[in-house]
C-alpha cells in the first residue's frame, strides 16, 4: 500500500512508539507528583519542552503542551479572546483556515464578536497589506494559517508579522500545524504570538501538541483544575504523548530539508506527468517553491467525484484523499476550493496526494501510473454515460 | 519500589501498552478519511466507545471521549452551563470536588452564575437531602463526585440521582474519574446525566478519557473544529489512547470484585496496625466497605509534615502521596481535609496510600513495616525539638 495522505495524519515513526512505550512502562509516574517516579516523569517533560522550545527559538516556558491542534487552535483564540476583550471585540482570518480556527469564529460570533474573513487569491494567498487595511481599533488577533493543509499553499507569515509589529496592541496567531518541524519556523523574529502545534502530521503521536505563547501574554484557560501547565492547561500531562512529540520533532530536524528537496522534485514531476498526459486537470494552489509545501499536491478532475477517484485509486493500492480528512464525510464541495474561485464541479472533483517523511520515489511513480490508468478510464466512463 | 500511588496514576498495563504500539504501527489511519486505513481507525474507536458504553450500561453514541478527566469534567460542567442557560444560572456542587471541577465553578462564578457549595460531613459525605433542598427555580446542574481522590468516601449518588429525578429539568453530572472500571456504575438506573473518565487512573493511557452524556442533552462544545465525536468534540481523536482506555475498562471488568475485595482486607489490616501501634493518627474519610473506597486510605500525623513522611518512606522503597498529586506541588492545606474538619496541623500531615491492581499483599505489609519505622522516628524528632 502506498499511502499518500500524510496531510490528514502519518504512520508513528517506530522510534517514537518505542519512546512511548518505554515510557508507559518505566516513567509512569504523575509529574505533578512529589516522589522520585513523579520526579522523573516531570523531568521528560521539561526535557521536551526544552526541544520544542528549541526547534522554534523560544523559551520553553512559552511552550504548552495540548491534546492536539484543534485545541491549540481553540485555546489561543478563545483564550485570547476572552482574556483581552476589553480592548475590543474584532478578528481578523481568511477564508481558507482549517475548521479548528474558522468554527471557532463561527462560535465568537454567537457571543457579540465581529470577524473579517480576508478573501486569498486563486493560489490561495492572502495580501499583507489586506490584513494592515482590515485592522480597526478594535481587533485583538489576528490568525492565519501556515501552510493549507487542503492546497499547500505558504502564507507570507514573516511579512504579516513584520507588519503587525506595528500594532502592538494586535496579536498573531498562526495555525502552523500543516507546517511545524517541515518547515523552521521562528515566531520571534517572524512577530507571532501564538502558534499551534500537532503531533500526529509528522510522525508523532495522535492526541499531543502544543501552543506557543509569548510571555507575558494573558489567555483565559479552556481547561481549569489542577492548574499543570503554568495553569494555562489543567489535567494530567500526557508524558508518553508529549515525549513521543518531542521525539518526532528531533527525527524531523534531521530530516527536513533533505524532505522539501526530494518532494518539490517529485511534485514537479507528477504535476508536469499528469497534465501532460490527462486533458482535463486543473493543479490547485501555488506549485512554486517558495509559495507551496512540496509535500502537498491539489488536482481537479471535473466531472469525477473525489470519492469514486480515492476508491479507484484505493483498487491500486494507492492511498489518497478527497480533501482534508475532517471534512471529507460532509457532502459538501471544500470552502477552500471554492475561496481560490474553483466552481462546484472542479471542487467535488478534487483530490490531495500529501507525501511524508517515509514516502519514496518508488512509490510517487508508481501512484502516477495509478492515476494514469484510473482517470482517463473513469472520464472515459462519465463521457460514455453524457452521450 | 513499591508503588502506592494509584490515585495519582497507575503503572499502564502492559496488554495495554502492547495495543497502543500495534495501532500506532498498523492502525495509523486518520478515523475521519475515506479510505480503508480511515476506515480500519474508524472502526476500531467504536469498536472502543461500544465497550465503554458496556461498562455503563449505556448506548455508544452516549460516549465522547476526551484528553482525559479535567477535560471530560470541563466539557461537561461548561458546556452544560452555556447551553441551558436560559434556564437559570444556578448550580450545585460540594466543597470536596477535584479541582477540574471546583475551579470550573470558580470560572462559571465570574461570568455570573451563582455557585451553591454543600458541606460534608466528617467523613467526606454530603447528605443527599441537603442537595434537593439546594435546588431553586434557576438550577441547571448539580455536580458531584463518586470517590473522592483524597480520603476514598463514596458519595451516595444512586439516592441524589433518584431525588433529583423529580426535577427533570436539573442535570446531574458526576465526576465518576476515580471509581470507573473499580465500580460498576449505570449512569441510567442512578439517573446521572452526564460522568466524567479518566484512562491513567485505571492502568489505562494518559491524555485519554470519556464522558457519558445522556442522549437528547445540549451541550455547546468546548473544541471547535472537524466535527469529530458527534461535533461534541473536535480534534482527530487519539485512536491508539482510545483503544488502550478500552483495553484497561475490559482488564478492569474482569478483577474489580477480586481487587475490592482484597483492598478492605488489607485496608482494615492496614489501619488497626498503623493506629495499634503508633499513638498519634487519625483515619480519614470512612473506612466502611460501603462508604469507602477500600483502594483509599488516608492517615494524618499531626505535628510531622507530609512531605517529609512521604520522602523517608520513599528511602524504603514506599512511594506513597501527600494528599492529592495535582495539588501537592502547592503549599497550602488540602481543602477536602479541611471540609472533613482537620485542622492545618493534621492536614498538613496526612498521606495518602492508594492501591491499584498491580497492588500485592506482600508490599502493603512491606509498606506497613516501613510505616512504623519511620513515622515514629519522625515523631521522636518532632519530640525532640519541642522539649
Ligand atoms: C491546518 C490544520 N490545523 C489544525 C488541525 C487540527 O489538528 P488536530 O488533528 O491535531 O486536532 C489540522 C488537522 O487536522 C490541520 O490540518
Ligand atoms: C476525582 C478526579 N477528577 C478528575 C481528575 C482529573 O483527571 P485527569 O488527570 O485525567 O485530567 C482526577 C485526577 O487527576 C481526579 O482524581
Amino acid at each position: 500500500m502506498i499511502y499518500l495522505d500524510n496531510s490528514a495524519t502519518t504512520k508513528t515513526d517506530a522510534d517514537v512508539v518505542k519512546v512511548m512505550a518505554d515510557v508507559m512502562t518505566n516513567v509512569y509516574g504523575n509529574p505533578s507528583s512529589l516522589h522520585g517516579l513523579g520526579v522523573k516523569a516531570e523531568r521528560l517533560i521539561e526535557q521536551a519542552r526544552k526541544i520544542m522550545a528549541q526547534e522554534l527559538g523560544v523559551s520553553p516556558q512559552e511552550i504548552i503542551f495540548t491534546s492536539g491542534g484543534t485545541e491549540a487552535n481553540n485555546m489561543a483564540i478563545k483564550g485570547v479572546a476572552d482574556a483581552y476583550q476589553q480592548r475590543g471585540m474584532h478578528i481578523i482570518t481568511t477564508e481558507i483556515e482549517h475548521p479548528s480556527v474558522y468554527d471557532v469564529y463561527k462560535q465568537l460570533e454567537q457571543r457579540g464578536w465581529r470577524v473579517t474573513i480576508l478573501p486569498v487569491d486563486h493560489v490561495g494567498r492572502v495580501r499583507p497589506e489586506m490584513v494592515e487595511q482590515a485592522l480597526t481599533e478594535e481587533t485583538v488577533l489576528v490568525s492565519i494559517m501556515h501552510v493549507n493543509n487542503e492546497i499547500g499553499t505558504v502564507q507570507p507569515i514573516a511579512e504579516i508579522g513584520r507588519r503587525l509589529k506595528n500594532y502592538p496592541k494586535v496579536l498573531f496567531h498562526v495555525d502552523a500545524v500543516q507546517s511545524f518541524a517541515k518547515y523552521p519556523i521562528q515566531p520571534e523574529q517572524w512577530g507571532i504570538d501564538l502558534l499551534s502545534v500537532s503531533g500526529h502530521k509528522f510522525h508523532g503521536p495522535k492526541g499531543i501538541g502544543c501552543l506557543y505563547m509569548r510571555r507575558n501574554l494573558m489567555l483565559t484557560p479552556l481547561l481549569a483544575g489542577g492548574g499543570q501547565e503554568q495553569g494555562l492547561r489543567s489535567g494530567t500531562q500526557n508524558v508518553p504523548g508529549i515525549v513521543g512529540l518531542a521525539k518526532a520533532t528531533v527525527l524531523a530536524g534531521k530530516q527536513r530539508e533533505a524532505f522539501l528537496d526530494r518532494c518539490q522534485a517529485w511534485k514537479e514531476w507528477l504535476i508536469e506527468r499528469i497534465t501532460t498526459e490527462i486533458g482535463e486537470v486543473r493543479v490547485n494552489g501555488d506549485v512554486t517553491r517558495d509559495g507551496g509545501a512540496p509535500y502537498i499536491l491539489s488536482f481537479s478532475f471535473p466531472g469525477l467525484k473525489a470519492e469514486v477517484i480515492v476508491h479507484a485509486l484505493e483498487q491500486e493500492q494507492v492511498v489518497v484523499s478527497s480533501k482534508s480528512a475532517c471534512s471529507s464525510k460532509k457532502e459538501l464541495p471544500s470552502r477552500v476550493l471554492k475561496a481560490i474561485g474553483l466552481g462546484d464541479e472542479a471542487a467535488i472533483g478534487s483530490i490531495r496526494i500529501s507525501m511524508g517523511f517515509m514516502t519514496t520515489e518508488e512509490e510517487v511513480r508508481r501512484s502516477a501510473d495509478a492515476l494514469l490508468k484510473v482517470i482517463p478510464s473513469l472520464q472515459q466512463v462519465i463521457k460514455v454515460r453524457k452521450r
